[in-house]
């Protein structure tokens, strides 16, 4: 196999940008952005998400089986990048964003324009990343959307000509 | 649950068009546009694919437990809308669209601009797709890639203002 083939082709899926929340025991939170997500089925609407497997975020999936993505919106690079960074509790902020618990537990950032809270399914572990495969339960918009729905996320190219995930 | 929010909101996850491929028993071809592909990891390099249940290309997935990725280009919408339609195979053509047989059997349309060929790793069946997990073991590309891979890349959003999988 072309190692630059495969890299370049496997680049060419595009992305949006998710922040990925989970609550852990004595309410821990880890917050991640993640671009890694399709949804899978729609009855019943599951979603499937690629989660590093050491992260805190994978931890807390495990451990909690559920978690929600929190789409961001055009012009949320900060919120992106913040979450690129390990993620720090203080009250009712993660990173100093503020967030309120949802319907499964798993926290809801108050900032971007649209969730979905979802529980674990199944997952399949055999690599890097696992994959999540999650029903989503819950779901809210900050506001009505104007135009295709994808128009308004942030896309990974978004964040700038040479950013890939993975590097 | 908002049905509205639900919709909105998964609607908001941007994805790039493919023409995924799998061969079966006699040399029968499955050939379908889909849309619902992430990576998964990166040691092993993994994708998740949502693949419908009742589908051609999920029986012969199951049957030849491999299948490729044949990445549609920028101003390829044609082919997209050609393979939403039930493919005929006649000699080494799919629907009017040439092909050869790949490394792992599976056919590689020869005009899109790049492919990855998958073996299966595992799946999860629970709804009304089911998500394959496979690990890429060959790609290619039609020519080197100018700028962005994933610009080159022809998005669900290019089908149209009201295009989205599902309807």
């Amino acid at each position: 196999m072309d190692a630059n083939a495969k890299k370049t082709a496997l680049r060419m899926i595009p992305y949006g940008l998710y922040v990925l929340t989970a609550k852990g025991k004595d309410d821990a939170v880890a917050a991640a952005t993640v671009n890694w997500v399709t949804q899978a089925s729609f009855a019943p609407p599951l979603v499937a998400v690629g989660v590093k497997t050491d992260s805190h975020a994978h931890a807390l999936i495990k451990e909690s089986k559920a978690f929600a993505l929190n789409v961001l919106g055009k012009g949320q690079q900060g919120m992106a990048f913040t979450f690129f960074k390990a993620a720090a509790r203080d009250g009712q902020t993660v990173s100093g964003e503020p967030f309120r618990w949802g319907s499964t537990g798993a926290p809801i950032l108050e900032r971007t324009p649209a969730f979905v809270e979802c529980r674990l399914v199944d997952s399949i572990e055999r690599g890097d990343h696992s994959v999540f495969v999650a029903e989503v339960v819950d779901a809210g918009l900050a506001k009505d959307v104007e135009g295709r729905a994808d128009d308004a996320t942030l896309w990974l190219k978004d964040l700038g000509p040479n950013m890939f995930y993975g590097g």
